[in-house]
């Protein structure tokens, strides 16, 4: 079963170390982790530009996996990495299983709230909303709930872990309880 | 051709008024505008919790949609909201036509590093990263590259307006743009 390793951990710069890392984890559960720095599996038109062919390759590995595992830990701003919640909901559409993982455990809405400061404001109702009168999801939820949505409604896991800023896109045990997961659903008997 | 209208205006105090100049411009292009707080198009069961059944709300209405239009304007960081993106990658592993638009101009690079502000720092090689050690994907795209390259690699068209903050989340000229775009481009005879 082959897993797409989708999280912003191509922004690294030890990010082959990390992708060699969650391979191996991958290998432990008989899984095989794809990542989407490893080598296109298609021919790219060299005459595109280079970030049409990034995309040209990740989508492409994406369509060659059977399931997805996304790091979803908050990325510049409450909620995760664009490029992952993309690919994410990519292979929801495409009909194949997912899980995600954070490495912060603080609901979506504290952290909403924090990121707002003191921009944040009370509608007559009560309700959050921002200082463009945009409401504040505020809920217990690891981030927006399309996200955990997604994932639960197909039948997926997403794992939080309470993880030092330092170890922050390092450490890999919310990772690999949803390598373990997908582990277990593929191996189970049918019916 | 039922258009499904994404994007963060749910959260606005007057999302309604919003849907319904949305639904107005999809008419005058022959297209059928359906919004995320359209009543549900399937049965929920009453037992999950609310958040659960909004998400079952919006994925229903896109899969009962034809095609989908973004607003991808950026949203509390550097990138688009989480949820729209979510939205659009689900539709593109559809396999059905997406555009999207955003009220912002400037590109993504310089959003993410305006964002940084003084923590931004030189990587060896020149390239900037961020505090945690991840790399700014410097480019003139409008959003992380999955995006415009999500939409570009399916046909799709990604319309920018440079909108004064004040109209951020109501001007609809590039909207528009997509909307006629899609009508366009189902018109179009076949071969």
């Amino acid at each position: 079963m082959r897993i797409y390793l989708a999280g912003p951990e191509v922004f690294l710069a030890d990010a082959e170390a990390l992708a060699a890392a969650k391979r191996a984890i991958c290998a432990a559960h008989g899984l095989e982790g794809v990542f989407p720095l490893d080598a296109p599996p298609l021919s790219l038109d060299l005459a595109e530009p280079e970030w049409l062919r990034i995309y040209r390759t990740n989508a492409a590995h994406i369509r060659s996996c059977d399931a997805l595992i996304a790091n979803l830990t908050p990325f510049r701003g409450p909620s995760a990495d664009a490029g992952t919640v993309y690919e994410l909901g990519l292979m929801i559409g495409l009909g194949r299983p997912v899980c995600g993982y954070s490495n912060v455990a603080e609901p979506f809405g504290r952290r909403s709230l924090a990121y707002l400061g003191a921009t944040a404001r009370r509608r007559p109702d009560g309700a959050w909303e921002d200082a463009e009168g945009l409401a504040l999801e505020d809920t217990d939820l690891p981030d927006n709930l399309m996200i955990p949505g997604g994932i639960f409604a197909t039948g997926g896991r997403f794992e939080t872990e309470a993880v030092p800023p330092e170890r922050r896109w390092h450490d890999l045990a919310a990772f690999e309880r949803c390598a373990a997961y997908l582990a277990s659903r593929a191996s189970r008997p049918a019916g």
